[in-house]
């Protein structure tokens, strides 16, 4: 484990650890929330997401930003990490933004094929050598599918986590640990192990904790972060993120809120877990989907009211949701979740 | 927690800590796994599911065995646990047993309504008043629902389970937390707060450890006991659970095995994890339940062999299942999960 921090500290120099992630949200975790988690010691994330034609100018805000206030980086690269839909994104204009501005990290997430996925990883080594590259896995077979490409990162994600993954998926407490134990059996002779980020209900401290104690290098927030100022979401988006409780009941996993959105491109292996509203009981209730898709449409025009349980805008959310009961800066968070890991961990008789 | 577990000392004064419970798994934990549990130091529960015929015959097997071989106890009662499913097991004829056996704690699972469970605690006060009330949930709604019933435990299941629970549900990593904040800010004044345990997903030191993490006082084994020699299932379903691996992929949450099975009577709240099999992918595929449970009739008859990738007969196992990778003896399973938590926790560099 100590090698492994050392690892990390070298390639993110400006990190303090327990190491806390930004996950790169799509359309949300912009400039300003991955320049604040990098700025508290975490690594944030920009979503590149499927469409990179503001991440240029997203990028460009982040580059002026650690140019006006410089954080210890390495090699000259930029100090947050750029994430990529890979079955989305296109390729050649998502490498030379890659060239151009060297992020610290690239993650990679939802591959097509295996074969796709060699394409971006020997991409980014040859746009940006110095860049790391992360996976983003969610099954034991993917973490041995993807093992071939070395990548520096394996992101876990568990079943728990808001927004999409795997349709059929375990919760981190089992799957980590078993992700662990499998890449150490499929690795040749001189293979390096990749360091494992843990992805999927981490809000806090307790359950960053957890993830730590499964095995885990760093911890991946997601939804707790919408509840910031530096998300970019609607306050009808965050006030539902923070009104929902009890997320395994609340939430649900399905495609019905992609195909209503219509955000095709997903593989059937693909959907989302959200906060359950009208647009998922009407489909549960059999309404048809393009039916379904012209009220979400129509709700659109409602803005902030459109949300909320009777509403039909999609709230994106973990299994954790109801762990989320304020807003506050994301870099506060980020600092927070670190700090009380040492007290929660020190909690814990035997 | 230093409080917690010198309540959980007093109240259970064989065990060592951190606590091992063995889960009453219908049918499979009967008194040779219960006894071997509690004699190793953790709490072995004796299931008495929801047809308590066999359950007079075991729980004399478990008195006679602590009558031969004591371990300390208090209030001379019988150092194991009774695990009930609360809508189908009898209620007088279970408080008589529970009356004359007077087992440390009573597991109540499934309730119908609150008004049911109700009845099962009153009762089960009143039979044996030195007995323990452990309820299991896997919400934060049901916690909140049994905590005017006072129990002195509360199991909190998570999605990542095996066998029966909620149809929807949350991993333990953000369910455990959002429980434990939400009783304590749902208790009364001078109310005691519940103990919680968790359970869903832990197999090994590692997720044992997550879950202490999270605020558990204890840890349940469910599927890593199937492979013990005290489990009582045939060799064919020890074999698949071996056999399984990457159980977020290869088991599912599903009604269709009670249905084969004839388990009727489960609320539409409930179904079962288990291995995928050829019932599941023909249900999958459109097969008629009738058809299918034909098939899984005719099943039985090939014993051991009717198990597998390729059979009919049920593997409820927990998301988990690729954790469990050889059988040995339960007490040997007890103390290596509870021996190995402190390395577990102390591999954990911050």
């Amino acid at each position: 484990m100590a090698a492994t921090l050392n690892k990390l500290k070298k390639d993110y120099p400006w990190i303090q650890t327990p190491l806390i992630v930004g996950a790169p949200m799509r359309l949300i975790a912009l400039d300003e929330i991955a320049i604040e988690v990098s700025r508290a010691g975490g690594i944030g994330f920009l979503a590149a997401g499927t469409d990179i034609s503001q991440t240029s100018a997203h990028l460009q805000k982040v580059k002026a930003s650690f140019e006006r206030q410089p954080i210890k980086t390495r090699d000259d690269l930029l100090p947050i990490g750029l994430g990529f839909i890979t079955w989305g994104a296109p390729l050649t204009p998502s490498l030379q933004l890659i060239a151009q501005y060297r992020p610290a990290a690239i993650w990679l997430f939802a591959y097509k094929d295996p074969d796709h996925l060699t394409e971006w990883v020997e991409g980014v080594r040859q746009a940006s050598p110095e860049t790391r590259i992360w996976i983003q896995i969610g099954s034991v077979a993917q973490a041995l599918e993807t093992l071939l490409l070395s990548p520096d990162i394996l992101v876990v994600q568990g079943a728990d986590a808001g927004g999409h993954g795997l349709v059929k998926g375990a919760g981190l407490i089992p799957l980590l640990p078993e992700v662990a134990d499998s890449i150490t059996s499929g690795l040749g002779e001189g293979e390096s192990k990749p360091v494992l980020i843990a992805a999927g209900g981490i809000m806090e401290s307790r359950t960053a904790s957890a993830a730590l104690a499964l095995g885990a290098s760093g911890v991946v927030l997601g939804t707790r972060l919408l509840a910031t100022p530096e998300a970019a979401i609607t306050p009808g988006y965050r006030n539902e993120v923070l009104r929902a409780s009890d997320g395994g009941q609340t939430t649900v996993r399905t495609k019905v809120y992609d195909s209503v959105r219509g955000t095709t491109g997903w593989s059937e292996h693909y959907n989302a877990r959200g906060v359950i509203n009208r647009t998922l009981r009407d489909h549960e209730e059999g309404l048809d989907v393009e039916e379904n898709k012209k009220l979400y449409e129509e709700e659109v025009k409602k803005g902030d009211e459109g949300w909320g349980f009777g509403g039909r805008m999609t709230t994106y959310a973990g299994a954790g949701v109801g762990l989320v009961r304020e807003v506050k800066p994301a870099a506060d968070v980020v600092r927070e979740v670190r700090e009380g890991v040492k007290e929660v961990l020190g909690r814990v008789v035997l």
